[in-house]
């Protein structure tokens, strides 16, 4: 809870992300509606109570008339379209997003001159499933949610995304936007052209091999059943670090083939791939302390500390 | 059940898989009994109740004298040494393997000479675990179980064995062990592979990256967990197959790389993905019926059946 009784949340795009965003800020005692472009979709959304229509005037100013956070929950193609409405209609309250991918989506909103109150952020998590059905009100519980301190971000705003993210249950990840884009074309992209790629390999096996397959294909193909469109609108817009990510995993594999051809080995491959995966099991979240936002030089601070695996826990 | 009272199976190597063999084996019934090499791995097998030791001429001569079914747990490199004790001391008992890739443990078979009683087998069920400590009686609740039905294999011992894999909660699918070889580098050994390379990419991304990881980094690299030695027992006799898949799969990857350099789309990838992540979860074992070993072809039947995604759910 915040303490800030009139703290008001409008989300912009209730499908899963966006959806749960707007579940756990009314769930944590904020003033919360949304707007969704789907008739159906406000439906749904309102058939379980929540106060979202398509209407995306009426949604936007009334977030100008109270003061709300815009957390902006469509996929990046929606983007644009969503901008020039929030620059009509709520151009001076706090905005943040939910897209992924941050440097492009900065890029926007600075083209919609929306920078001053712009705080870019990720909360990581989700599942394969997609829209307001799958949404829930704990999906960010313990989750990392990239916060983005770029030169230029004001401190007012991003104190107020940071108290929305913990209230939504989730500990807050300083990132500056290019770094934190390459970090998710490793941890959140590739795995999803992988998981393609395994799916491809495995079907091509034909009812044998997909009768014979258990966890490990059933867990290395899981985000394959997302919808391909969704996992476009995903990891297109990160074009650039994807592909640098995956130039470098081809470059592992084709090495994993020759000696696998040459010697009958993967020696390499496993030892490294298990000293990874043991890295990744050991790695801590640290709390980050002492460093309040509006300091002097907060924001590289807050770039480095996260940089270093720490995070937000609380805000005082 | 069986109704066999007086069945009897005999497990060499008593971790993850055999274990586990022993433990079901044991609930539904038979007299079940095991050797495992190391001391401390029998001692722990006993302190759970079961009769395990490290003596394998006394564990196989029990087993010939009450004509168990062996079980052959042991990683591919300590196959050699097991069936030479199984040819000095149980050389007429029905013999079964648990060694995940089919045709280099027939072969190693034949050149023992113990062809005549045996029956390729491979459980699809496992855990990045390993050892006695994570084996367990409900492993194959479910699971496929693949039996060989190579030229030669006899209707008696076959029938044994698909026995026990079902009193163990499989369905049995009958397959060319060569087939079967082709068809777990597809869902088996590719996965490992993929979860190395996924988890090196993860890591390289240091204590961001690996800080920001959510459910699709973890559920792809979940088997990078697994010993490296193991990995490399499980792949590595089965090289040529995997080479064969590998060798595809960078070419889907390098063909994705191209399309997203060139025009900054996934577009095939994520269509052709999605399309057989959805071929995998719309495949439905169906029960092989009518078809008994030793019959007029029995074994071209059961393979083509097994080909075609059939299971013997039961023997009758």
């Amino acid at each position: 809870m915040t303490g800030h009784p009139k703290a008001a949340v409008c989300v912009l795009g209730t499908g899963l992300i966006g959806g749960s965003v707007l579940r756990a800020a009314a769930a944590a005692g904020y003033e919360a509606w949304g707007y969704n472009r789907s008739a159906a979709g406000s439906k749904s959304a309102r058939a379980d109570g929540f106060d979202v229509t398509s209407d995306v005037e009426a949604v936007l100013r009334r977030a100008a008339e109270r003061d709300a956070i815009i957390v902006i929950g469509v996929p990046m193609p929606a983007l644009d379209t969503v901008l020039s409405d929030v620059k009509s209609f709520a151009p001076d309250c706090v905005l943040t997003d939910v897209v992924s991918v941050k440097a492009p989506v900065a890029e926007a909103v600075h083209r919609h001159e929306l920078g001053a109150h712009f705080v870019g952020g990720h909360p990581m998590a989700g599942t394969s499933e997609s829209g307001w059905a799958a949404s829930a009100p704990d999906l960010f519980e313990d989750a990392a949610w990239a916060l983005s301190v770029d030169a230029g971000v004001r401190a007012e705003p991003w104190t107020r995304v940071a108290r929305l993210a913990l209230d939504c249950g989730a500990v807050v990840v300083p990132v500056l936007s290019d770094e934190h884009d390459r970090a998710v074309a490793r941890i959140s992209h590739l795995p999803h052209v992988l998981a393609e790629a395994l799916a491809i390999q495995g079907a091509a096996g034909g009812n044998l091999a997909l009768g014979l397959a258990a966890g490990s294909f059933r867990d290395g193909t899981r985000v394959a059943a997302t919808a391909p469109e969704l996992v476009r609108a995903i990891c297109e817009p990160n074009a650039a670090a994807l592909l640098e990510v995956l130039q470098d995993t081809l470059r592992v594999l084709g090495a994993a083939r020759d000696t696998l051809r040459d010697s009958g080995d993967i020696a390499d491959l496993t030892a490294a791939g298990h000293s990874a995966r043991v890295d990744y099991d050991d790695n801590q979240r640290w709390a980050i302390t002492g460093i309040r936002p509006g300091d002097h030089d907060w924001l590289d601070q807050l770039a480095d500390a996260g940089r270093r695996g720490g995070v937000l826990k609380t805000l005082d």
